[in-house]
Order: C-alpha cells, then structure tokens, then sequence
C-alpha cells in the first residue's frame, strides 16, 4: 500500500473570547501504511461540539486541552481501509476520537466497530452517539425524570436539546422548549414540544417560562446558562432537578455571569447536578440500542446540518457559536 | 387562674436591605387561661436564626411571611405552667414555633414535650434543634458525607458552622472552616477543625481554600453563598457535593450575586443542593439522640451567645447579620 496524504484541521491559536477561522489551520500530512495492530480508517463523518471549545483553553479538565499546531480532536466515523489487526476487516464502519482529519492510522484498540442497528452512520455522531447519550443521562439518570415532570429544555432545537425534546416527548412530558429564531420554532413545532419561547424575540425570559409552566418546571435541561438558567431557578417548583449539561453563554464568555437568584436552590430545595458524558460511556451501547427502536418506529427523527469537506470544518465549528444551524452540526467527509 | 401579660416582638416594618431595630416593635398582650385543649407555656429561651429574615418579605416560599403587626415566630423552649390537655402537665419542657413573646396559650397538639437525654434545655434550639439538623442533615444526607472526603464549611463558627465542623471532625473528616475575626478563629481552633479561613483577613478566598485544600475539597457546606460559593466551585474535586443550607451574604442583598464560575459544575460533575429542614424533622429525635451521646462523651460543645429579656430579642436577631456572636444566638426569657 503505497503512502497517501491526508488533511487536517490543527490550532493555530488559543481563542479568546469568540473563536474565528483565524485560530483554525489546514495542513497535509503524509499517512504511512498502518503498523502492526494498528487500522487505517479513512473518516466519513465528523463531529463539531460545543464541548471542543473548552478544549482549546489551556487548563486542566476533565480532558487535556488542544495542543497547539496539533490536529482537533473530536468524534468521527469512518470506514477502514486497511488493517493490520485481526478484528477489523477493510469496510467496516468504524467510531473513533481521530476526528478533524480525513483518514489516520491509530491502534485497533481505540477504535470502536459500529453495529449501525439500521441507523445511518452519522446518528452515531448524534442522535446515538455523545449528544444522544447527554440527553439520555441527562435527563433519565442525572435529573431523574419522573412521571408528570414538567420538562423545560435550552438550546433546544440543538444536537443535545432536540433530542431531550424528542425523549420527554416520548415519555409523556409537558415540554417547554427555548431556542433563538423562527426556523428553530419552526423545527420545534415539528418535534412536537408543547410550548416554544423565542428567546430572541422574548424581553422576559422568565415571564415567559412562567406563562408556559404556570406551576413551574420540575425539571430543567441546561445547555446554555446565564439568563436560561436565571429563569428556571425563579420558576423552578420545589424539589425541581437541574441537569447542567453544558452553558453555551458562557463558553466565549469574558462577562461570566451565576445565576443571581441562587438562594432560591435553598428554599425551593433545587438539586443543580453537572455532569459530563465520558463518565456515562458504557450506556453508550443501550442508548444506541434504545434510538434504533424509536428511529424505526418513526417517534424519533435526527435533524443535521451538513457541512462539506474538511476545509469546512472550521466554519462549522463556528457555526454552534452564532446559532446558525438547526440540530447536528456535522462535517461530512468521505 | 387569673390573666397575666406576656410582651412580645411584632414586625413593624418590612425591611429593606439590612433590618434595623425600627422594623421591630416591642408589645404587651393580655394572656387568658387557656381553652380546653390548650396549654400555657412560659418561654425560657427563644431563638433567633437567618431563615427568618426570609420571612419578613412579603412573596410565597416555603414557609409563610411573617405578617406586619403581628408577633414574629421561630423556635422557643419553655414550661408548661397550666394545661386543660391529659399529656401536658405543669412542669413538662416543651419547645415550640411560638417563639418572639415571653408566654402564650396554644392547641397542646402544637406543642412539643421534650426529653431533655441530659442536654441543658435550650440545646434544643440549637445543637439538638433546627440548627444541629441542618448540620446533620446537611453533611449526612444532603452532601452524602464518605470516607475519606474533605468537607469546606462557611459561617463556620455560627449555629449550624459549628455543629458541621464538629460532625466532621467526629466523624474523622478534614475540615476547612471559614470565618471572620481572631474572637471566632479562636473559637474554631478550640473545635479542633484542621484549617481555618478567617475571611476578613484573606483577600483572596480560592487562594486560601486551595492553600488548605491542594487535592480540592469534597464536600461544602455553605451557609453564606457569595464570595464563599465560588471560591468552594473553584477548588472543589470532580463529583463534589454541595450542601445548600443557607446564604447568609444575600439575605440584605441589594446586589445579589451568582457565581460566576457556575460552568465548573458542569465540567467538575459537582452537585449543588437546597434543602429546608422542614423535610427533615422526622430526624429530630435521631438528631437529639446522637446530639446527647457526643455531648455526654464530651466530643461535642455547644457554644452559646445569650441576650436577656424579650427586648434584646431584635437586636440579638440583628447579630446574626452583624457576625457580632459566637455560636448559637439565643434570648433567655425565663
């Protein structure tokens, strides 16, 4: 197998504040053939998430950050070529962290084969894949929903909120869903949420809250913070579970802002629990299992945007940023 | 039996900001024989604690407001000195929410008779009444307390602080106590805590904590939010839990604030929670139990701070927010 090139997207610069392509890099490497053990996967999707941004700040997390001059990292899937481990067989469609690049060489045990259950390959980035299984733990295990919870969910038209939106749905809940511009509302409508706030449009975001929960929320799904989660705290019932899952307002933030109202977790008895889905990953496989079902049985549908080409990867990182797009964002590649 | 007077505090005004003897009015009520059914009761001791400065506002939460014009109310242990009810009899200990008026006629099924287990009386208005159970419960079962962890405590020399401080240290914990002048750092140091805080000193709260805690915190208590609260996000371990028993520093507060690193507890997977005693009393006798075996084993003190008469009550109430007491705040009536 002679040598072939693969591009990739590496980080020029740590942002600050709001990223821009400026901090992105194309570049060509030279792949070899794969050593002993290891699979050359040629990438056929692949992930853009709110999570990476985190990752560009050098600190310690719960995962290392970015290496400047270094590929992004991130999920993606993929076919493999050429394998020189006896599990992996050339097509097999293949799920890895080697996102950001066209096709890489990496040890077979970091890789994992997909059973596509009849999914197209890219729900594994979504819908069964991180985002899915955020909304999954999220709501199921980390905010512990319960029969008759009224569910309030940000950043809802989103990988993560359109498929909390789609599971509380599923389960019989009240869903009071926010997102920002009238082709979301749109989607939203379609998704069958039962009251939608256009936090665009919307001065008051916790008169609206209240106007859609009149008895308040009993669980809230945050992807966003700030004001989002300003407004669940004052229209929170008693005992209402929070599952902080991510706060998009504060990622590029130079103003970060805490919820003013944070005594009323005293008196209202709120549990705010975070959570990461790296700590979750051996649910990875039920929840895969569990969207196949409600996949074929059409009560799940999983909206992308569709970027193409690596050189558009940059762009389409941005793009969860400026809000435009409508579920999952993904780079298609092959 | 022939009717007496019995003065009392009435909430003459509702505060702004932080209260002043204004908003208090001292009164004198005539007492009749109580009804059938009723007992009388002769406070000995009332007390005063932060939670009812929640109550001079006039909104829903989990306890009523307190209405203008009339008595305020809280915890008070007193003696029966007349009864038309078959369990009550003069003599009998019994604590009360009748607290704010030095005596009263109430329905006996309101009243509860105390088994002293060898305590001084008014103990059971602080290490073995709501305060000690929101210590208790509070580390126990809100912060979920294990082995091994590394427990933050705020208003570490009041009430409930110094109840914490001392389960912890009980229970064999490391304890970091935070709060405000050489009188309390002194005190704390007679409880034995591992590393004490004293705010008023330390520009910089999350560089002390971090100083005491190089490996994180496990558990906060927090009883003033604020500054205290973000400094205990900031240097607390991944799966930290967060015991939300009160917020001292946003009770008065023109400028609430919120923390502003509240994004930590999605990526450090922390658990922020409220609680209100009042879903815990049935753990009041199990509280007054362990409360009497640690007091006899000499392994847990009560300290106390006493203002006399019913009209030091308002300003014995005001040291709560002024920090000028150690320990529990107490009014002896009797």
């Amino acid at each position: 197998m002679s040598a072939q090139v693969s591009r990739e997207i590496r980080l020029k610069a740590r942002p600050t504040g709001l990223p821009t392509k400026d901090d992105f890099e194309l570049a060509s490497v030279e792949l070899k053939a794969p050593a002993e053990g290891e699979v050359q996967v040629r990438n056929l999707w692949m992930s853009v998430d709110p999570y990476m941004r985190a990752r560009m700040i050098d600190r310690p997390s719960y995962a290392p950050p970015f290496q400047l001059g270094q590929p992004l990292q991130g999920a993606a899937v993929g076919e493999v070529v050429a394998s020189r481990y006896p599990a992996f067989k050339s097509g097999d469609i293949v799920r890895s962290m080697f996102g950001w690049r066209e096709s890489f060489n990496a040890p077979a045990k970091v890789i994992e084969k997909i059973d596509l259950r009849g999914l197209p390959m890219q729900t594994f980035l979504g819908a069964a894949g991180g985002p899915g299984l955020a909304a999954y733990v999220g709501l199921l295990k980390i905010a512990e929903l319960k029969d008759g919870d009224v569910v309030f969910v940000s950043a809802a038209s989103g990988a993560v909120g359109s498929i909390v939106c789609q599971i509380a749905k599923i389960k019989g809940h009240t869903v009071i869903a926010s997102t920002g511009g009238t082709d979301k509302c749109v989607y939203l409508e379609e998704l069958g949420v039962d009251h939608i706030i256009d936090y665009k449009a919307t001065k008051d975001i916790p008169a609206a809250l209240r106007n859609a929960a009149p008895h308040g929320i009993d669980v809230y799904f945050d992807n966003v913070g700030g004001a989002h989660l300003e407004a669940a705290i004052e229209v929170a019932r008693p005992f209402a579970r929070f599952a902080l899952c991510g706060m998009i307002s504060q990622y590029n933030g130079e103003t970060p802002a805490g919820p003013r109202n944070i005594l009323l977790a005293v008196s209202k008895s709120l549990t705010l629990k975070g959570f990461v889905i790296n700590d979750h990953f051996q649910l990875m496989g039920e929840l895969a299992n569990q969207i196949a079902v409600w996949f074929a049985a059409g009560k799940l549908k999983a909206r992308e945007s569709v970027a193409e080409g690596i050189d558009s990867a940059p762009e389409a990182f941005l793009k969860l940023f400026s809000g435009d797009k409508i579920g999952k964002m993904l780079v298609r590649l092959g």
